[in-house]
């Protein structure tokens, strides 16, 4: 519960529209996609920085926790209040600020959804390549949070990369200009980077300036099914040494195939345990031939056919709904988005398999092989104590696996507070200790998103 | 002077070919670019990141100034040891640690040349993309100190956009590890880019993970003469606004052309007073119906002749001897290198000639105008108070225009000590607050390459 007093400021500072206080009406801001439920005291709705700042500077003053929130799709936890306080949700800063195709710039607020951004920029020849699964939904925003990415960073890279500059208001309560608006830049240490992929603990993004890309003028699509996992690996390899980087590589296990067949009974090939799903995108000219290249790579003996996709948006839509349709199959996954090295995935894949068996938890492995990002689904119930217990033990064995690889606990869903436990394992105390530093520095009453990130 | 116990224990970490106190062998470390003199008391030379923490540590003990150094190539005087003490140079840490085709990765210590670095991607068929002017003699470790870029950042961004991950000595003598191996991670924040661009103010780089790009299959050059400088502004932006992104587009104005001339007579059209530079590169298939679309880009009604390049590379050397030849037609030159976004380039570059009469200080203009980035050279005899004076305000003039057309300062050289009086015109104060904090966090005794950067 909110001190009276505060509520009643916080209250003052907002239209009683932007302002909720009302469980019923909180409870909609309790939750992101990891279903835990931690419901706030209040939400509020600023739209302008100014408003921002104030809901800070009110929050700094009453030592309230107040964590910022895009659209809650995140799979980590960051979006949630645990601490309970105030939800700062940004979804009604809407705004398109400048659309700027000469410069090959939007400038933007964070409640806009990345598809607008994408709409916005389309018109005009370009695209913003950050492409999240969830951007039919999820915030610029929420994006900037976790450096988002998805099926196409393994040719155009994360989030980070396409971002120029930020205004954001701190933990401190100031408004602070990150950046510039041009694309080159090294005036004064790179506060850009630094708050993307914060996960709002510690400053609230207002506006950023995105960089955009020119759209491809063609793209084509290979699909190629394996027998066995161990070729398919070894083929993700092949395809990934060749000077025509794709635009799109990716991986789907046996247990992912199945899922698709319960779906789509006619579209794989019986006896495919494994298949990789290949977008090349650049001049009319170029596809073709990178289209021929990629499937020469694919070819070895473990393999059953490649060829180009007739229906490449039929097989991309058949490749979204596994998320949910894990669902299905399990009463509950556990989602983790690993990254090893490319050259890493051939015995990381059997790795997965061995823990599997090992520990009796079924396992669904799919997600971005060109950069080495596995989403690695365990299957589990949590009415079976037991289950549950052998599945923590795994996990913690996938995530030693993947650090003796040389890989990273999270390529694009963050840490929150789904991996907080585990990040001792990925950075040293030293370097964690000036990254708590850091927090201090923008935040210096540990208000903002409190207790993420760090154990 | 150094203090004696202080000298005689930095003695103590390094073998005596590795620590220079006489001035004379001290001396070579005393300048860059900048032709500034500041001899520092000691030079040392370690090899691992261990001897450069024992360094850092002598130095906190001592509160020693510490600067770490390249090969001091820079133009901002970032790597000058301007209150004395010790000049840590990085220049013997030369090994490249590991090539990794297969994860399009190589891992170098801070003394590698970037050509070198090149040299070791090349037979992989692959480079790193930063490509300043100085690639054949500046370091890696330099590079990343000022997140340098070249003519190709235009298509290929700068340094903070190819590496991984780093390993450094923070100015509070702590060994740390930042990003990671792979291509996606979000573990964290982003050590790696607040690293970048930090000009050795807050830790010394030991280690680099660099990530490579393939090499283009072909590559084609174009060139265009004006009749005026307005004509080819427009051209810029009419070339910018191609999905076809250039590889390099230089601009050239009718100073520079002169100065090309005086040296290599017959390469210029008679009646040309400015022009482009621009490279294309990709497939074999791509190249050609690029070079048509930039040619056809390139035509207005000041275009004298835009064709495609018989001899590229006699070219970029032309281009390349600029910088040296401007030291041929005046005792000195103030080298800048500020950035406008494309759009505004017709009406800098027209700001600047109109600067240049008010003031009756002769510049010389050209860069990277692909990125909006423009080397301006004032052109002034130190032995002219006035003249000097006048160029003075005119500078202030010109920085004051870059700001009004939304641009930024410095887009390769950083700031150094050239630029830090400036800072204050492009970042606000409380975020110039919020870095020097951090300055502070990785620094607390403020060691490394004090005052740099801020006035």
């Amino acid at each position: 519960m909110l001190e009276a007093g505060f509520a009643a400021r916080l209250g003052s500072l907002l239209p009683s529209d932007r302002f909720f206080t009302d469980p019923v009406d909180c409870y909609a801001y309790a939750y992101d996609n990891t279903r835990k439920i931690f419901p706030p005291d209040a939400v509020v709705f600023p739209v302008t920085a100014l408003e921002v700042q104030a809901v800070v500077r009110l929050c700094i003053e009453y030592g309230t926790p107040l964590t910022p929130r895009g659209r809650g799709t995140g799979t980590s936890g960051g979006s949630l209040p645990e601490q309970g306080g105030v939800v700062l949700s940004l979804e009604r800063m809407l705004r398109i600020v400048t659309v700027d195709p000469t410069n090959r710039v939007i400038v933007a607020e964070p409640g806009v959804i990345n598809q607008s951004v994408q709409d916005a920029a389309k018109s005009h020849g370009f695209f913003w390549p950050p492409d999240p699964s969830s951007a039919g939904y999820s915030s610029i925003g929420g994006n900037l949070a976790t450096s988002a990415g998805g099926p196409h960073a393994v040719k155009y890279g994360t989030t980070r990369d396409h971002v120029l500059g930020l205004k954001a208001v701190t933990g401190g309560g100031e408004i602070i200009r990150t950046g510039c608006y041009t694309t080159k830049g090294v005036v004064g240490y790179d506060l850009t980077r630094l708050l993307i992929g914060s996960e709002g603990t510690l400053a609230v993004i207002t506006e950023a300036t995105l960089k955009l890309t020119p759209l491809p003028q063609a793209r084509g699509g290979i699909t190629a099914h394996y027998r066995d996992l161990a070729s398919c690996a070894a083929a993700i390899v092949q395809v990934m040494a060749l000077p025509q980087t794709p635009s799109a590589l990716e991986f789907l296990d046996s247990g992912s195939l199945d899922l698709i067949r319960s779906r789509y009974p006619d579209m794989l090939p019986a006896g495919a345990r494994a298949m990789l799903m290949i977008e090349v995108d650049g001049a009319e000219s170029y596809v073709p031939e990178a289209c021929a290249a990629v499937i020469f790579a694919c070819a070895n003996e473990g393999l059953i056919q490649a060829e180009e996709t007739a229906d490449a948006a039929a097989l991309w839509r058949a490749r979204k709904t596994l998320s949910p349709l894990l669902r299905d199959i399990a009463p509950k996954k556990i989602n983790e988005d690993v990254v090893v090295p490319v050259s890493a995935l051939p015995e990381f894949l059997d790795g997965l398999a061995r823990l599997s068996s090992k520990y009796e938890v079924a396992n669904v492995n799919f997600g971005h092989a060109g950069n080495g990002n596995i989403h690695v689904n365990l299957l589990v119930d949590p009415a079976l104590p037991d289950e549950m217990s052998r599945a923590a033990t795994c996990l913690n064995e996938i995530f030693d696996l993947v650090i003796n690889l040389n890989g990273t606990l999270s390529g694009e869903h963050g840490v929150g507070s789904e991996k907080r436990a585990y990040i001792g394992k990925e950075i040293d105390a030293a370097t964690l200790t000036l990254m708590k530093q850091i927090k201090r520095v923008f935040d210096p009453n540990n208000i903002l998103n409190p207790g993420k990130l760090f154990p």
